[in-house]
């Protein structure tokens, strides 16, 4: 928790903010704070700061905020992801949002397996949870916006050609030997496929939708890893 | 597991191995594999190329092997990682290997707890296994020069200038503003730092060193997150 994280509801007197729960045993067991000690805050969906430690008890915690900078500029990015086995769904979110994603949609694929959508790892406040750890780690305060293409078609042919106007798209696809795109400034849209990779007819459907395929090298990585490697790569 | 890893003591004739253990087990239950199939393997260390399933019971995997490729090149990096708590270390390990490191260094820091350096995560075995499952990941036979550097000093002192001989190091450190490499082809030693950040000491000692320092931006990323991002980057 490299910045914590406050909502309106903590906010208890302008200037003022009153935590408990899992951030204040964060900040008691981990930061080890103690009265005076300033800590780094930001507001969700807001301006980010300081926060001084005005009193800590076993209860709660209150906080004297500063909030004078803006968060981070979003990557102008959206990550189209074939839904992650529950077991690794955490993880890409989260990187997927401390890497500064501005959207992120979790896709259908053949090789997905059905019962992962059904997971409790789905539930909106658990990938909520998972997008909030990834802005914690990051510092910063505007959640991505995500959304769930539980069919592939629609998505592909209705969705997919709609966000790529003005702005480029990449298939990544081992083995494809395409293009190795660096530092692109223009909004870019990213899928990255299941484990197992996109079958032949979601490649088709992807390039004709418009993507261009994108060749990491012979190497097969974990999605949180590859999509990490392909973010530090494109920007 | 995207590769099936043989050891020499798995091979039972000339162009024959049986196995048993996690890898039968995977082989049936994730791979779903019957007799006739094909499976990608590797010899540790060696060729890679295609296992046919000539038998499989609940006791044992047997193959016939066509080793006819070599592995994927290593990329000619050494990663200098701040040993990471041991919650992250596995994920750590496995990312660094499937990345294709050459070299893997886990350097101690000030802000790494000491608790760090005898967690079970650190036995040889267990560090051993992160890797192996990193090369089946990435399908690579070539496991990474591991060291482990407990003391500080002696090794960026003794041994870092001695690595950088040659090729160009960096020191990942946010807000130092510092150069953003990309598509280096010469060797490339990469220095991350802990949870927490590196302290000014060991800023001017890395520097001093003779790393640059090198800025992903505000974000603050994960370890494992950061090395993908860097990998991408600079690859």
């Amino acid at each position: 928790m490299n910045l914590v994280l406050l909502f309106p509801e903590d906010l208890t007197a302008p200037g003022r903010a009153c935590l408990s729960g899992r951030r204040l045993r964060h900040v008691r067991e981990v930061h080890r704070a103690e009265a005076g000690d300033e800590l780094a805050v930001g507001l969700l969906g807001g301006l980010m700061g300081r926060g001084r430690v005005v009193r800590l008890d076993d209860e709660s915690l209150e906080l004297e905020l500063l909030l004078d900078q803006e968060p981070p500029p979003k990557l102008p990015l959206t990550l189209v992801i074939a839904l992650p086995r529950p077991k690794a769904l955490n993880r890409v979110v989260a990187a997927a949002t401390s890497l500064g994603a501005a959207r992120l949609v979790l896709l259908n694929a053949w090789k997905v397996e059905k019962a992962y959508w059904s997971s409790p790892k789905m539930k909106p406040e658990s990938l909520r949870e998972q997008m909030l750890l990834g802005l914690e780690q990051a510092k910063d305060t505007v959640m991505p916006e995500l959304s769930l293409a539980r069919l592939f078609r629609p998505f592909v042919e209705g969705d997919l050609p709609t966000l790529l106007e003005g702005g480029t798209g990449f298939l990544a696809h081992p083995g494809s030997g395409g293009t190795s795109p660096k530092a692109l400034a223009a909004p870019v849209t990213l899928a990255i496929g299941p484990e197992g990779g996109w079958i032949e007819a979601e490649v088709r459907s992807l390039l004709g939708a418009g993507l261009k395929p994108l060749d990491l090298g012979p190497r097969i990585l974990r999605t949180e890893t590859a999509l990490a490697a392909l973010v530090g790569r494109i920007f």
